[in-house]
């Protein structure tokens, strides 16, 4: 099974796509879209939707998972990562590509074991885990640990 | 020039087509795309995606307009609706048609010359300027109401 793991955002999409056979994680790709800042959110959300069709043409991903927002302090925040989200989501379904939702809890402990875990500490994990994925940013990262929710929480589920 | 005009929601998307030639404005058709309630967020989104995809097929406009959405006062609201106004956007984009935004005031000013103008006012003004458009429902109300704006701010921009 491939999974695409997408950290979304309309600065930065992270994104991550690593090969899952029993207990074996295998590190394929992954990268950030970054739509230029001075362009308009419509050509924004148009940006992250190719740039995520054009993944899902390359690596052929059979499932993809992605974070579950929540309000956040800043709803400005919330409306801009809620509407990168959508972009994200319908160009895999556009694919017909199943989306499985995490909430943030469930990442860390899916990684961890806590669900308070740090940034720190799911870096660390993902080191041990996958030591061949070197990411460069936290929305590179992120995206890594969202793949890896789904491999570890489907695994369980097919148990 | 056809002008389609999207008021997105989660639950209810209304859409409707006006072609425009000077200041002569003919309605084409209107309606809502209303995923089913008990969809996962991912799969309505899909669906909206989707129905605007096949709105732009069928009826090959030339131009998009659509809302500004701002944080109200319950930011859940505005993060459901920020995710279906992005999955129309990036529909309308995949058909490389241009994105106008207008914001809720200039949509009501751009009808009835008064920012603070009420649904029913707005509603009037349709009856009077698009006597064919006989929409059934506030979305599809709101849907040829900012296809009209966009209709009006052009030609004001050309004049």
């Amino acid at each position: 099974m491939r999974i695409i793991g997408i950290d979304p955002g309309l600065l930065h999409t992270g994104w991550a796509i690593i090969d899952v056979a029993g207990s074996s994680r295998t590190y394929i790709a992954s990268g950030v879209i970054l739509p230029p800042v001075k362009l308009a959110t419509p050509e924004r959300l148009k940006l992250i939707f190719r740039g995520v069709a054009d993944l899902c043409e390359k690596f052929k991903p059979d499932v993809c998972s992605i974070e579950i927002i929540f309000v956040n302090q800043n709803p400005k925040t919330t409306l801009a990562l809620g509407q990168a989200r959508a972009a994200s989501i319908v160009a895999v379904g556009n694919f017909d590509i199943p989306v499985f939702e995490y909430e943030p809890n469930i990442i860390k402990k899916a990684l961890t074991g806590a669900g308070h875990a740090d940034k720190e500490q799911i870096y660390k994990m993902l080191k041990i885990l996958l030591p061949a994925a070197k990411p460069k940013t936290a929305d590179e990262s992120d995206a890594i640990a969202i793949a890896m929710t789904h491999a570890n929480m489907s695994s369980v589920m097919i148990r």
